[in-house]
């Protein structure tokens, strides 16, 4: 496949709502390449053999979640513990298994978690024994069980405790902590995602077998570890294949983004999620101002399209700086150019950091609103 | 006055809310230093003669606007319409005079701005004739005069029309429409926060000379301009100086951030803002990982210090790296250190954006919680 320049999901001036024109900045998502993209990562992950548990940082949506589940995910991945909250009380019982992808610490958050339990499966990541101990012994004393995942740094040295010998030395001792049941190791090939073309497969099936590899040792000395679970929406076709792997947490793929540009791996056709934004200043012809800054896009200018976004129907033009209100627009000669009270629409660089920004989602279906979903989970930092 | 390296706002592990231990991430005020900065900027602007209408996007609170209004500001300035919007609802009367420093454009912002009239004064930028000719028209329509500025271009390049004679023409043809009246000239000296040291004051000054000659060309011709107002907190020494300015706008000196560290203006103990972490995994001696992310501080590196904040107590340390989630710290050999579970205070290198991420600020006295106020105007991007 090679990138295509798509045509706008919509003639922009014709997303109507029932009784008023929309306003601009605004997040729309196209219901149609939502579906579709939610269904062909279920098709990867069940041609695979693995268990799709899908990463809601992306969306952030209990209403795309449960799409999500409903297509096959055996449940959901969340980063923070009150995203998890978010999503399990906005989902009315349609979200009963969640993992937390991010070391959870501390008395409150330990407090938080036990109410959780009460009314979803928890699984919970820990890179550290500290960290396991504070849940172990929260979790005796109150003679509750908590499910955990180690996190294990397969070579982004990001959170983890690096795969091999020290891995499995915390998975010894944690197997033996009062109040957990371990059942399963956890990787993100963030890593991947920064390599050259030619490398990314090697990289990301390495990371696989460093941690299939982790797994193994832990089960040759009976720890019974059920589950090996990788991440990450670029290395989705790669290292889920990785023979041991049972469980993929992609994120991105539910509305992708530019970086898949970059190796012409799909177009703007696939992407489901745009900023619709007005031209609101114009004062010279080699530059304009949109009304989408770093408040709508997000400063993370991520690996794909030059600048903060990509203008669809004008591939041409370059978003080269935001501020927080203003996105700046580098116009090239041969643009058909803007005008002041253009609507445009910009799909983000990186998608995720962007929705974070909004409260709501506007959900078009062949060029109409049909709905607004709410951002369950935005700002859920704790 | 040189940076000086100041003790933390307090012992972190001491903010202790009435009845529980406050959770991380979240983002702390100290009351004590954000009512000296309102104190000081009201005196630099009563020392100048000029009126002060500080930018809210900085704190985006009503309760902090009070408090600068009650110290002396004329109104206060706003990005977006639903930051007015937000402003004005939440402070129950006791903000009345807002100017929204950015283009309003379009059918649905304009029947919220005439909604929004019946509510406070309201006065807008306008930097194009497109712009200015859509208000000209709906409030014509309604029997309506909207007070406007002129946003005038001195050198940043980004919305405004360039000084001179295009800020003047566009002025006498506003003045001509009807439904309008023209009142101001206004501008932002962001591109004076890029220079080195040395050429600050002249291209602060040098900005603000142009915007009153541009003012005065406009009287010249017989359309009253009673307000010359300029913007920023980094030249707000400099421009609001110049003859003939009248009002200055600045935002970020409420809080302050790391932006004044460059030059030794001022150090850690005038940052009424911060970041209250935890550290969650620490994998090898010489880097660990806290939970605020870019999600908690913003990716938005601005030019005070290395990376992306400044962890008080751990001035070696750098936070070189943002995912969503995760601070990935640089620590140097001679650190005291980090252990997993430990409590940091981080200066954001840019304030406004980080602010924006929060729902709340919880405010601190004395290293003791004593309120939590609403971020009265977060997400307002429309």
């Amino acid at each position: 496949m090679t990138a295509t320049i798509a045509p706008p999901l919509t003639d922009v001036a014709e997303i109507v709502a029932p009784d008023q024109v929309i306003d601009t900045p605004t997040m729309v998502v196209d219901e149609t390449i939502l579906q579709t993209n939610i269904d062909e990562m279920q098709s990867v992950a069940s041609s695979f053999g693995v268990a799709l548990r899908p990463h809601i940082k992306t969306h952030k949506s209990a209403r795309i979640a449960l799409r999500q589940i409903a297509a096959g995910a055996v449940g959901i991945t969340c980063a923070k513990l009150g995203e998890a909250e978010a999503m399990v009380a906005d989902a009315n019982g349609g979200i009963t298994d969640v993992l937390i992808a991010f070391p959870t610490i501390g008395e409150p958050k330990i407090k938080r978690l036990l109410a959780l339990m009460e009314r979803a499966r928890v699984i919970v990541g820990v890179d550290s024994r500290e960290a396991a101990a504070q849940l172990s012994a929260a979790m005796a004393a109150e003679d509750r069980r908590l499910e955990v995942y180690i996190e294990v740094d397969t070579g982004q040295h990001r959170s983890g405790i690096l795969a091999g010998s020290a891995a499995v030395e915390l998975g010894f001792e944690i197997a033996r902590m009062p109040g957990l049941r371990l059942i399963g190791v956890f990787s993100h090939e963030g890593h991947a995602n920064t390599q050259p073309k030619e490398t990314i497969a090697a990289v990301a099936t390495a990371a696989g077998e460093a941690l299939v590899e982790t797994a193994e040792e832990l089960r040759r000395h009976g720890v019974g570890i059920e589950v090996v679970s990788v991440g990450s929406t670029p290395a989705a076709a790669i290292t889920p294949a990785v023979r041991g792997v049972t469980e993929m947490r992609p994120g991105t793929y539910v509305f992708r983004d530019t970086a898949g540009f970059r190796y012409g791996i799909f177009g703007p056709e696939r992407c489901a999620a745009r900023v619709v934004a007005t031209v609101v200043s114009h004062a010279a012809p080699d530059r304009c101002i949109v009304d989408a800054g770093a408040k709508t896009l997000s400063l993370d200018k991520g690996p794909g399209h030059p600048g903060h976004g990509y203008i669809v129907g004008h591939p041409g033009a370059i978003i080269h700086a935001l501020s927080e209100e203003h996105g700046w627009v580098q116009i090239p000669d041969d643009d058909p150019g803007f005008a002041i009270g253009d609507r445009v629409e910009i799909i983000p660089n990186h998608i995720c950091p962007a929705i974070n920004l909004h409260d709501e989602l506007v959900i078009v279906r062949d060029g109409h609103v049909i709905d607004t979903w709410p951002v369950t989970a935005r700002g859920k930092i704790r």
